[in-house]
């Protein structure tokens, strides 16, 4: 069983309820985070902590909590989950609102889930994605605006795919809720704009910068024509690696070495977390 | 003290929560409509079920109830609140998700709430908003996704102004809420693209069509300058007028003949609803 908090009080989840003028239902005004604990502890938790904070900045609503009262909140639910690694999911709404417009106090939840691993075989094969003609509203701020990728759902599925992958203009930005990279030689390139920036990206460019060039900057389409490899990135996929876009091949269609080992080295570093 | 119904139980407002792994919550995946009742019945009760409808398809969520067993829920609530007029709210959403962004059930919400009617003044002197470079995703669609004018609430106060009316590249599409129209000697004209269709702005088309003619299509910024009068239209808001729009005074900044006139013709028509 897992637990959360509402507004300073703890239960379990199925126990906790939002009443049903809250701006998150009735206007989509929202914002969360994610991210994962290993041995017990949230990994990058001062990175996270900077972007909720980041983000509700963004969308003018105060904290309720400070980091350090929030990091003992994350730790007592993750306790009283016994101590297995968990997901945590912050969730900041406009609150209630009596003329279901303007805030007036925002609601803060705190849940633990269980983690949904990949299954082994999309790292040994590899995903199919498709690309998208879409660009998220905000991007840089991690409001729970995700209704397209629910919206785009069916035609993931009768693609054979397993997400999507953005593009405006032909412009890439990033996949429904992962980051994206290409592997050319010794650079490993990513987009720098128009994209939620993800701590798992920035963990994965901190440890490719021992052994690639990265360049962080706007990616065209027509550069995947001489990718040797591509990956995605985000907390619960690490390091993913994307082997069909579209109608696509990328590289030989086979996992690459690069992505290989940046996996491994990145294994390396959440085992001693 | 208001009443409202979900997934099949009714119940005090203040007493109804949702659970807090729902989509809408997690995800901005939801739905809603808005309506008035007059002499105790929905205005345009079939246009509005058409339209909510239409928003549920467009986002691919099955209504769990047809539409008499929807007129008969509202009907309930609306003798629960002892016969006065109310505004009726539908919330539809993404429902319960296990793994936070497929659907399984949606759940339905069906409130009554307090109308909140325009202070008088304002249909006085007419009201001020500001141009705000924006266009809402899937427009046509009422889904819950209205962050913009939350965002901006902030700036729209500091500018002494009401509301925001969007526009992109120079082509005018509605306000945050209601939707847009300007007057021209005898043409009336609303834009017609990037809009929720609204109810009201339908049953205005209608009664000007009786005395004025009604184009319906793209309206550029640059018609602002030659206006002699302009509305905005809701259920709220009914008719109501427009007199400054950014630093630019419409017409003589007085509220127009035309926009009475319609406005008159509106109040006949829900006074024998």
């Amino acid at each position: 069983m897992h637990y959360g908090y509402f507004n300073g009080t703890v239960a379990p989840t199925d126990q906790l309820a939002i009443g049903v003028t809250d701006l998150s239902l009735l206007r989509g005004y929202g914002l969360f985070d994610y991210f994962l604990t290993y041995n017990g502890r949230p990994f990058q938790w001062d990175w996270y902590w900077e972007r909720f904070q980041n983000s509700a900045s963004r969308m003018h609503l105060p904290l309720p909590l400070c980091k350090e009262e929030t990091y003992a909140v994350v730790m007592n639910l993750i306790e009283r989950n016994g101590g297995a690694d968990v997901a945590v999911r912050f969730v900041m709404t406009g609150g209630y609102s009596a003329d279901s417009i303007s805030i007036e106090q925002p609601n803060l939840l705190i849940l633990t889930e269980a983690i949904h691993p990949v299954p082994p075989v999309q790292y040994e094969q590899g995903i199919k994605v498709i690309l998208d003609e879409y660009v998220r509203e905000m991007a840089e701020v991690k409001s729970t605006d995700y209704k397209r990728v629910i919206l785009m759902a069916e035609a993931i599925r009768a693609a054979g795919a397993s997400d999507l992958l953005y593009q405006k203009g032909g412009e890439i930005s990033e996949l429904s809720r992962s980051n994206f990279f290409l592997v050319k030689g010794e650079k490993i390139v990513t987009p720098n704009r128009h994209i939620l920036h993800g701590i798992t990206r920035r963990t994965v460019i901190g440890i490719a910068q021992a052994d690639f060039r990265v360049e962080e900057r706007p990616v065209l389409l027509s550069e995947l024509y001489d990718a040797e490899e591509a990956f995605t990135t985000s907390s619960t996929k690490k390091i993913l690696p994307i082997t069909q876009i579209g109608d696509l091949t990328i590289g030989d269609g086979k996992v690459g070495p690069k992505s290989k080992f940046l996996l491994e080295r990145f294994d390396e570093l959440i085992a001693g977390w």
